[in-house]
């Protein structure tokens, strides 16, 4: 390392540095007219702006600081980070269920990049066996990076390599996968593979973090801990989600790929099981069921993969006032599937009525989910869901507004035939439906607790 | 009445009851190749369709059975339903502090109309009286019907009408107000009127039902009896939501209007505060502060009404692979506002940039919430979030997608200069958006009863 390096620093961000005779690695306080910042001057690539110094707070998030704000530097010593993880052959043993782990870009172990600043994943089996090296106690672990975008990047090209790249690896015989994922929209692929990959002899685990490995309070080994248990040892042979649960750091549950929804943009007990509760909690120590009405483990290597694929599908998420410009604007874009989110048992306003049966009558597939995400649409109930059934919306059950969204993608790209896209939308694949969501299925999830909900039951205010 | 009515009944359906021998009030099991039902067969409105035979369930719900399905009707008595209110005087009482309650359609107490089978909002004080006799030992009740609409077809229209008799009453010296409405668009005019109406003096308190009071658990008289007593009785002048609690029957919520939303299609315990605490708790026997940052009743008429709305705002709800021509279909369409509701901390995907740049530079405002609901926009920790700002795009914090997009068009309505406009949405107003959420804001709220905060923390699975 360069004594007081400027690395990826220049123009007006350089100057600054250099007037305070800081530099990277220095940890600093910096007042500026945005506000006084303690942290450490983290490198920067050389593509980077010249008019921001980024520092790494004690919270483990990176800031850009713009320079011209800055009034003064002050430097309180130098520490250079040691984010290098020590890479360690990965045990082998015969014994062990085989695990893949196939990679999307999410951020599971990481380590820092000394030319850029940048965190950057750990991935291949060494790195995660020197990150956490409980994993060679669970399994043998094979580790392949498919892709690495940000998961809000993610769509139809990766969903559909994943799914065969998942095939190929069941047919191959292995005994579970892991996916890693980013958060952001780990519920939306979680969904899409429920219905590309169907009948899996083996778990499907997906697995991400809130909170890279590099900051203290990291969900990223617990998570991945568990997820690769759920996978080699597991009996849930179905596309779930692992992440960490939300009433101790303890455990991780795992949800269905069609009930589990991110409700949290900062927490790490972020993923929620939606109207239902969740398949299993799972720790270190073992898998516990919650329920015992999911599809078990097999010997055999059978499983159909459907990668069909319609992108001209869009959510309409209703709000008071919507005009009808917006539903035609939809239809004239060529469109053949709107999935509404409406509000309370599955409405929206009158004025859109017109709009809607000119939708139809050109063939557009309309399916009602509710905006409230917990409960039924019910469109029997009052004469406006009547009415708007009577446009030709289709009313999908409890069906998640996300997972309606990938399910007729799905089923349009496999049909444009209005009774069969129907009936592929509301037959249920992978409990996307189901027959009745349970009272403790509704906001938390208690019913990993029993106690909890005794109690709650037997106060009385 | 007559005897075996067919009132309303004509054509298919007319015939059909013929055919059985059945009419209106006959108690009856339908067969059907749709299946089987049990109910009260009830009259129908003249201009209702001649295909469907409407039927009373048991569990309060009305439905529609399709006349041409149906294989057998079977009548086990007759049973004319008697939901007519007897009205009574409302007493007057000059010591007690005088409430008005605006109707705008929703349904509090409901009597049925026995022309056409369908239930009527009992609104007049002698019939809210002669329902729930408890709202004379609290106020003396003024009502008076604004309009009836559905909720789902709330808009500007209604929403300035309200805040304008709001002014006026206030002004003309009320203690409190209580507006009835219907709950699927109840916490949209919330957010609204919070804004409309700046600084009231007294309580403004909006209040619904999720089940109509001619089911048997309905929570129409908890709900209006609690609504009430907040508004004479209160010390919360803000625009605030009374419905059921979540935890037990004994008690309502009240609900910060921007913090509040209906996440439950069908459950009583529907509306939550999203990221926070609610404000307080109310039973017949009092209102328990659960927080002391309220805006406290005065004895002044000092209130600022501001009814702006521009309507050219949408919420654009992102989803994996959403396509460039939705964001510019908008923009082609004059819109001048956008909410976007992004994945984890505001992002969207990178195909959108060149779309959301065009919008921005032709002068649309655009600001990020989360989907998550929870938790806040945060966009310098990733390059995608920083990436976005740059397009333009301002992040707006902790506020709800509904809230940011009812507060747009308020915006908008006041000024089209852009840094005026950031200003405005920045700004908090009332509390749409704050400095912290709570831990116990997230999915549950459980801060109500703080032994199941000190039980949830002591227990160890």
């Amino acid at each position: 390392m360069v004594e007081k390096s400027m690395t990826g620093y220049r123009g007006i961000a350089g100057s600054i540095l250099d007037t305070f005779r800081v530099g990277i690695w220095s940890d600093v306080v910096i007042e500026s007219s945005k506000g006084r910042f303690s942290g450490l001057i983290l490198p920067r690539s050389e593509t980077a702006d010249d008019k921001h110094v980024v520092l790494k707070l004690a919270s483990g998030y990176n800031i850009g600081v713009a320079a011209e704000a800055i009034t003064k530097i002050t430097e309180h010593g130098r520490r250079e980070a040691h984010y290098k993880i020590p890479e360690k052959q990965f045990p082998v043993d015969d014994r062990k269920p085989n695990v893949t782990l196939l990679g999307t870009g999410g951020t599971i172990a990481s380590r820092l990049d000394y030319r850029t600043g940048a965190v950057i994943p750990a991935f291949s089996p060494g790195e995660l066996y020197g990150s956490v090296p409980e994993l060679a106690d669970i399994c043998n672990l094979r580790t392949e990076k498919l892709y690495g975008v940000f998961s809000e990047n993610m769509g139809p090209e990766q969903y559909i390599r994943l799914a065969e790249r998942v095939g190929e690896e069941i047919r191959a015989g292995v005994d579970g996968i892991v996916i890693g994922h980013g958060t952001d929209t780990m519920h939306h692929t979680a969904a899409i593979l429920t219905f590309m990959i169907q009948n899996p002899p083996v778990p499907i685990v997906m697995v991400g973090s809130q909170r890279s490995s590099d900051r203290p309070s990291s969900d990223a080994a617990i998570n991945l801990i568990n997820a690769v248990k759920a996978a080699a040892e597991g009996d849930i042979a179905e596309v779930l989600v692992c992440m960490f649960g939300p009433t101790s750091d303890e455990y991780c549950l795992l949800h269905r790929g069609t009930r589990v929804r991110k409700m949290h943009s900062s927490y790490r007990s972020t993923f929620r099981t939606i109207g239902d509760i969740p398949v299993a909690m799972v720790d270190p120590d073992g898998i516990r069921d919650l329920r015992d009405d999911y599809r078990r483990r097999r010997d055999d290597r059978d499983v159909t993969i459907n990668t069909a694929f319609e992108e001209k599908v869009t959510i309409l998420y209703y709000y008071p006032n919507m005009q009808p410009d917006i539903v035609d604007a939809i239809v004239d874009n060529g469109y053949r599937g709107i999935v509404i989110a409406g509000t309370g048992l599955g409405h929206i306003n009158k004025p859109l009525y017109g709009a809607i049966k000119r939708a139809t009558d050109k063939g557009v597939h309309i399916y009602m989910t509710v905006q409230t995400l917990w409960g039924y649409v019910q469109m029997y109930v009052y004469e406006t869901g009547r009415e708007i059934m009577e446009l030709g919306v289709v009313p999908a059950a409890n069906m998640l507004p996300e997972v309606a969204y990938v399910k007729l993608c799905w089923a349009l790209g496999q049909t444009g035939d209005r009774d069969e896209v129907r009936h592929i939308m509301l037959t249920p694949i992978s409990d996307e439906t189901t027959d009745r969501e349970p009272y403790n299925g509704y906001l938390i999830f208690q019913g990993a607790i029993p106690e909890v909900q005794e109690f709650l039951r037997s106060i009385k205010r």
